[in-house]
């Protein structure tokens, strides 16, 4: 779970708002046994005190089988259920925050310009404890049935997995290079 | 909304279970002002006749600015509600299962061997009406305060996108070569 957990950065949080299922999608990032994610700031969305479940799923190839519905994908999916709560310590933001750094950035936290004071007051950071949780992984080829392996179709495995690009440097900016981002 | 949907392969489905929120990780595609996507066979989870919503994110780059809180990232997303049904006429799930096709692997779909009956009659596809929609778009770089512009910080963008690794082949495959698959 934490393996699976830590290769993601978007989830979606489900939470129900006037007796309806929404799903929030947001950055998110783990640091022990709680996932944190950067809460709407008055509390709206999944970010107050509310039962929720945090999805996160992984696309690592797309399966081709010789017949239409043996297709599939391989993926990596992880559900937490539980109840998210806003982060109100100073200290555990804070700390959350510097998480969310090592998680992409890993060095960047102490060369950028820390947060303020009123910075960090104005920043929602909600928390969720990872105790109810269900993993789903699924990683094999096409499984095709006996009589169509001898159809004259490709089947195997694409790969698919997210990646970075070359770095787009705004105007102005220092020129000691972009840092490497880790986004699986 | 159409070309968001349009460029996303997985969603999440929040629905309501048990009076609590789930949110279900799938692939989904869009034909027309539909949307479709397997469905658990029995109904069960967000397949069945209920409200839900479904949430597409497409994280598009990573956005590095000067200070820590103006670090953000490029997406964009739709979110969907309405109310679920499964596709119970054979027709219109043969073309949805199509449409699949066409969107992952345009040209393959004539190539594979066409579902049985009883493999139409297992599997479950489920639908949803593009009406009641909202998007989210985030394309721009770093918006740092004044004040920041001068520090030695790498400011900018790392794009980030879905891509598609070297196919493998299954043993025993036909030689003819994988096709192209659309991920994006």
């Amino acid at each position: 779970v934490h393996a699976i957990l830590d290769a993601g950065l978007m989830c979606c949080i489900a939470a129900i708002r006037d007796a309806r299922p929404v799903a929030t999608p947001t950055i998110y990032w783990r640091k022990g046994e709680k996932i944190y994610w950067h809460g709407a700031a008055g509390g709206a969305s999944a970010g107050g005190a509310a039962d929720v479940c945090l999805t996160v799923a992984l696309l690592d190839g797309l399966v081709l089988a010789r017949s239409a519905l043996r297709h599939s994908v391989q993926y990596r999916s992880v559900m937490v259920f539980g109840r998210a709560r806003q982060v109100m310590d100073d200290q555990e933001k804070l700390g959350a925050l510097e998480g969310l750094f090592e998680r992409l950035y890993p060095g960047r936290w102490p060369k950028v310009r820390p947060p303020s004071l009123s910075e960090l007051a104005a920043t929602a950071v909600a928390a969720l404890d990872i105790e109810e949780v269900s993993a789903k992984v699924r990683g094999e080829g096409p499984v095709d049935l006996e009589q169509d392996l001898g159809l004259p179709v490709w089947a195997g495995v694409i790969p698919v997995a997210l990646t970075t690009g070359a770095p787009v440097p705004q105007d102005g900016t220092a020129a000691d290079g972009a840092p490497v981002a880790r986004v699986t």
